[in-house]
């Protein structure tokens, strides 16, 4: 018998990493460690606790992404009793866009003496949202220069991407700006840490960058008309080297296997953003399968044959999730966060005291009481623009409605109908990627909920029409980062060479399939129109109601603070 | 000192009748009794708790009126020690369309042997609803007909009034119709039973029985059309004297002497609708001033110098409230029994605890932390239709909308956004009236809402723009028909010869007025546009997704009992 090969795939997330210890022949979890950033997401103040941040600051400390990996990966080699001869690769996925400013030795500008108490020499992560002003000023010049690189990002740009960082963090401290030797992903920064090598990747430079394979970074002309100072950004502060995903990016250093306890020479994978490690996770390689990852908001992820510019994407990356493939990313960006508010508000004595006696938590006994209910019976019908719209209206001014109430309406049946609101958004991102013919044939759903939920699982597969498989693991992210792991070391030391025959071994779905039920289809097939119409009437711009309380609403606050 | 006076004001409510012993020279309220009906409300068995109704059933026992009578007179003389002789006046108000078949001796037909388990011959109430195709079928024709009396409702008779109830008598139980002496109001049949004589009164025949003082009744012609039976409905089974209020309908027989303890002879006055006895008890006798009747729904009324016909109103009628005026009335089907169901249905249990401890009620809760917000500040509008539109829509099939929802709404921003939607409900019928030329200068609040919830009463100032002044008559119906007795009465005996004069000395207002405030108008003028907008898009046909949705409810429960 062959002796047993392990990769190790560490995803970090907003909170925390965690590293996966995983068996390459079958993708078995042996054992996971999770490490909780001690300084977790910096909204308040710096580590120091004294130095204030602006309103829509959202920083980390890189120390605790060291850290995570010196205690996570030591934690997963002790408690498998694996040894590291044994872990043949190591696989990276990060949140993203997560970025920071760094020096020729490749350290955060934010541990030098001289940066520690600027702001903006910290890792920026994701939803740092300070930078709008910034995404507003690239949106607008890109428009007016007929930028092509707009349509593949759904005709805008997030303040939480790439180049809008950069460009706050010029205007408000250009000392920063001068003094970084590189602006990284947080990802590649730790690739670089882990081999010493500089690897961007490619995912986190298609959808947060602008990068494209065939046409590369936007211009310098671009560059330098969002601000003289940038037109050579690009030779200057990053790499126009990018490399695609499963690719090995270096080995262990001599200093991280001290780190980490793994074998100098392991390999580790070129990294890449953690929604997207979880499609391969999800056994998905090929087109006509969308992946659904359900968590506070949802991410759809679909692979095609061709570039499509579909409306209100998030992004569609060449090679960017499975090499060969376009990628598309589309998202909701309320999902479970509904039901968290929900739950939390507006639930009555009588069904908490209820769900005591039984013993079982209120998720679980509204997710009783709203099966009880037929489709169309509770009457009511949502919008889930709670957080804003993502796709396909690409609008964080829209906000949800609920038609229908009347003097019976009960908890349960806002329940269901949130529940039916965030499947029909999802069902109207499926049918404009089909309008845009990029297909959508089947759904693989992962996330806490799915696993849950069942009526939230049925609702999705009647109001879709789609067949809904739902993914084994519960650490999609890790384990698809085992996965490009297994791809870096190789067949020669016991892995894989292609991302296909590892996904093939290493991934597996649940044995529970949802199928669509033909008569609920039917009654949700006319509360779609509905909806449709209202999402077109609200969002479209025919009755801007909900921006115009939005702001209204802003306007009041502001009075009121001076 | 000339020796004190008193008169007796008796409100026939849904559940209970209620005696208001006051002093006629300054409207003290001397002595309270209330009897709950023994029957209230028959809406699944007649009396005998055999005889199943069918549904939309709401009957009554007209014997509980005559126990009411029986032990609530004798109850306010006793509690008061005023002597018989020194209550020189009787009033009466009552719940309408509610309707009765008599025999030739007024005795119910409902008593007799043969009748008694036939569900057509008891007392129809007010929310009987089970007339509603005889409804739809007199709209029709009258429709067809070019019936001018249309106008005078709103263009719609309502399932509640008196032809549609004596209709589907005559459809379901003929024998029932053929036997009938009388079909008549059960407030004239009270005054019937006092008195010896038959005085109908004006109020409900023209509110609630398409009378007018210039064209009486409806013509045979149009019975004839319903019905070829129903041809000679009024001289057969009504009368077509009709009498004003005020009147003196006669006096106290020696049997009803004997009943009450009053004495024989003692005045009584014509009947009125309970509701619109809350006029004059409001100090309003003459035009522009807005009476709301604040309860589960809002009753407006306001009187007149001019015949218009306004957009949905419930009914205009020429000395229908206080003679010589045109009375106006419209409503709002859902007010105080929003705040009940989002109480019951929709309050976590941290707010309940913080009332608990504070030893405060939910609704107090609520209200003070509503209170908190400033206008505009939740970033929400609600459509006011949990149980339909009565004015300006008439349509029941509509229902209610809350728009702007977030994951940071709170509760008391959702409390707060139902009590503008009602304000705001207000505030279109107030538009609608002065569209038509009825003006509405300032408002007058009467009922248990008004009284507990200041900010209720802030945000109505507020929206509508005007002055509200509260009554301080917590029972103004029954005062109002205090003050009816008290005319009834007359000069001579120590009581009034004119209602005004009555009104001046009997009905008080409290020193409490609310006066809008010019920012908060401001801001409630810009979210009033919003709600017109809103209101017009889904109550005039732009998108009938309300009704569609309550369709598709009611055929999904309709397929599951089958």
């Amino acid at each position: 018998m062959r002796k047993k090969k392990y990769s190790i795939g560490i995803d970090f997330g907003t909170e925390s990493a965690r590293s996966l210890l995983v068996d390459i022949a079958n993708g078995e979890e042996i054992a996971t460690s999770v490490y909780v950033y001690k300084d977790g997401v910096l909204d308040e103040f710096l580590p120091d606790g004294k130095t204030k941040l602006k309103p829509d600051f959202a920083l980390q400390n890189p120390e605790d992404y060291i850290t995570a990996l010196k205690v996570t990966i030591p934690d997963v080699l002790k408690k498998s009793r694996i040894k590291p001869e044994d872990v043949i690769g190591v696989g990276i996925d990060f949140t993203s866009c997560t970025m920071l400013p760094i020096d020729k030795d490749d350290n955060p500008l934010c541990f030098s003496e001289k940066f520690k108490k600027n702001p903006y020499a910290w890792v920026k992560l994701w939803k740092h949202h300070a930078s709008q002003p910034e995404a507003d000023l690239i949106n607008e010049i890109a428009n007016n220069r007929g930028e092509k690189f707009l349509q593949r990002y759904g005709g805008k740009i997030s303040s939480e991407w790439f180049f809008p960082k950069i460009l706050e963090m010029l205007r408000h401290s250009p000392e920063v700006y001068d003094k970084a030797h590189k602006f990284i992903e947080a990802g590649d920064w730790i690739v670089l840490k882990l081999t010493g090598k500089e690897k961007r990747n490619l995912c986190s430079a298609g959808y947060k960058a602008m990068w494209d394979k065939h046409s590369g970074f936007p211009s310098k002309d671009f560059f330098k008309a969002l601000d003289p100072r940038m037109e050579n950004v690009i030779d200057e502060k990053l790499s126009d080297k990018i490399y695609p995903l499963g690719e090995k990016a270096g080995e262990i250093t001599s200093e991280m296997s001290e780190l980490t306890g793994l074998l100098k020479g392991t390999a580790v994978s070129v990294s890449i953003i953690d929604a997207h490690a979880a499609v391969p996770a999800s056994t998905v390689t090929d087109t006509g399968k969308m992946v659904m990852i359900m968590g506070t908001s949802i991410c759809h992820m679909v692979l095609g044959n061709e570039l499509k510019f579909v409306e209100g994407q998030c992004g569609v990356v060449e090679d960017g999730i499975i090499p060969n493939y376009f990628g598309y990313e589309a998202g909701q960006s309320a999902f479970g966060d509904i039901f968290a508010w929900f739950v939390k508000n507006f639930i009555p004595n009588e069904y908490q005291n209820e769900a005591k006696k039984r013993k079982i938590d209120i998720h679980s006994l509204l997710e009783e009481k709203a099966s009880n209910l037929k489709p169309g019976e509770s009457g009511l019908l949502a919008l889930d623009w709670w957080n804003g719209n993502r796709s396909i209206l690409v609008d964080a001014d829209l906000n949800g409605l609920i038609i229908g109430l009347t003097l019976t309406t009960k908890p349960e049946e806002i329940y269901r109908s949130l529940i039916e609101a965030t499947a029909f958004g999802t069902n109207k991102i499926i049918k404009t990627f089909e309008n845009y013919n990029v297909p959508v044939n089947e759904i693989y759903a992962c996330g806490a909920l799915p696993e849950k939920n069942k009526l939230l699982m049925q609702i999705f597969s009647d109001v879709t029409g789609r067949e809904i498989k739902t993914v084994l693991s519960s650490q999609t992210s890790a384990l698809g980062s085992a996965i490009f792991g297994a791809v870096a070391g190789g067949k020669k030391r016991g892995g894989y060479n292609s991302i296909k025959e590892a996904v093939k071994n290493m991934a597996h779905l649940k044995n529970e399939v949802y199928k669509p039920i033909p008569k609920n289809q039917k009654i949700y097939a006319q509360l779609f129109k509905e909806y449709e119409s209202l999402h077109d009437y609200f969002g479209r711009g025919a009755n801007d109601v909900m921006k115009r309380i939005k702001k209204l609403k802003q306007n009041v606050i502001k009075t009121n603070i001076q």
